[in-house]
Order: C-alpha cells, then structure tokens, then sequence
C-alpha cells in the first residue's frame, strides 16, 4: 500500500535542474548567463547526471532568461524552487552530490537577494 | 503572525511555466516543439500573463528540450510539475485562467502517458 502511494505521487521528474542559457548582444548593462559560460555548465550537469545514472528522474535543462541575469549563471531546481547565482562548472558536483542527491541544498550558491530565496544564509 | 509565515514560504514564482521551444533538423522522427509554434505559443503567455498583472508572481519561461517531444508543444507548470501537451495559442487563456489563477489545472491538456501525469484523466 505505501508503494502504491508512493508511486501516485511520483512526478515524471523528482528534480529538474533549469540553467538560464540566455544571450544578449555583448555589453549589454544586465549581461547573460551565456556569456558566462551555462552552456558548458549545462552540458556538464548532464554528464554527470547520466554517468550517475539519474537521468530517469532527474532532468539538467536549458532554460530561457529567468530574469536573474545579475546573478548569474542562474539556475534553479524544481520543485523546491531553489536559486542558485555565480555558479560555475566547479560547482556543479556539489549541487548533485548535495541537493540532488541527498536533497540539502547548497547554501553558499545559492542567491541571496530575498526575492529568490526567502530563506538564503548566504552573506 | 499568518502574514509573516506566507511570507516566509512564499517563492520567487508562484507559477512558473517552461514552454519547449528545442528546434530539431527538419525531418527529425521525434519532431520538436519549435516546429509547432512553441515560440509564438511562449510569447503569447508572456504577453497575457504580463496584461492580467501577474508578472510579478508568475513566469512563461523558453526551455530547451523537455524530453516530452512526442507530446509537443509541450509545456510543464512548477511547481506542481503538471505536464501539458499538443498546446496551442488557443489554449493559453484557459491555462492561465484555470490553472495558473485559479490554481485548477486544465485536465484536458494534460500529457495522459502515466510517464508525466500519474493522474491524468484525459481519455
């Protein structure tokens, strides 16, 4: 019976990980997560997912502007929402290892303006 | 006390919608949402979403590729993680006015492969 519940309640990802890939024209005043190289580090998140063997329910997905450009290289995870800034290639194994995994997001990355994560211990 | 727990709790998006807009070679047996007006279908949500006031709380994101090809336009809704498919513009308002308003998603535009909506009631 608690499989059975547990399967209704399954959704087609358990995590599924956006990384902005957005480009604007060079010098732009708000610049983009292209420039600062997400389409490497979207690449790489599905790497390591696939190599982890996660890909079935976990999903590394390029994303349009998610209006964090100032924060960049966004990314966030569904379903819980959670914002991560300034991330780089290096920190790609942590947020797997960590939130991914064993669902404990990284709080050093993530985005401490309030009108991302409420909660951002960051400073 | 109430308001301050809303408060705590509450997200950057309250909805935030990803529409795929991944662009296949013509011919491609998997087809691709691009193909189908994804594009057109994302503004189209961006610009409703933006005239009814709600672009504070809710976001009509471009994604890549959301492995729901066969499905296009495929378009899934965070947090809930609800799957649409085969969206048109045609479909738009009733999404934002049922599902994304009111908080009542649109049963007949649910993705019924159990893969996506364990509960899909599309027949």
């Amino acid at each position: 019976m608690s499989a059975f519940l547990i399967l209704e309640v399954m959704k087609r990802y358990n995590k599924h990980i956006f990384i902005c890939e957005n480009k604007r024209p060079e010098g732009h005043p708000r610049g983009c997560c292209s420039e600062k190289g997400s389409v490497e580090i979207r690449e790489y998140f599905k790497l390591r997912v696939k190599e982890l063997g996660l890909n079935s329910e976990v999903r590394a997905n390029a994303a349009g502007c998610l209006d964090a450009c100032e924060f960049g290289v966004s990314v966030v995870v569904y379903p819980e929402q959670i914002w991560y800034g300034a991330v780089t290639k290096n920190d790609v194994d942590e947020i797997i290892q960590s939130h991914i995994i064993n669902n404990n997001p990284v709080e050093r990355l993530k985005i401490t303006h309030p009108r991302y994560n409420k909660d951002a211990s960051k400073t």
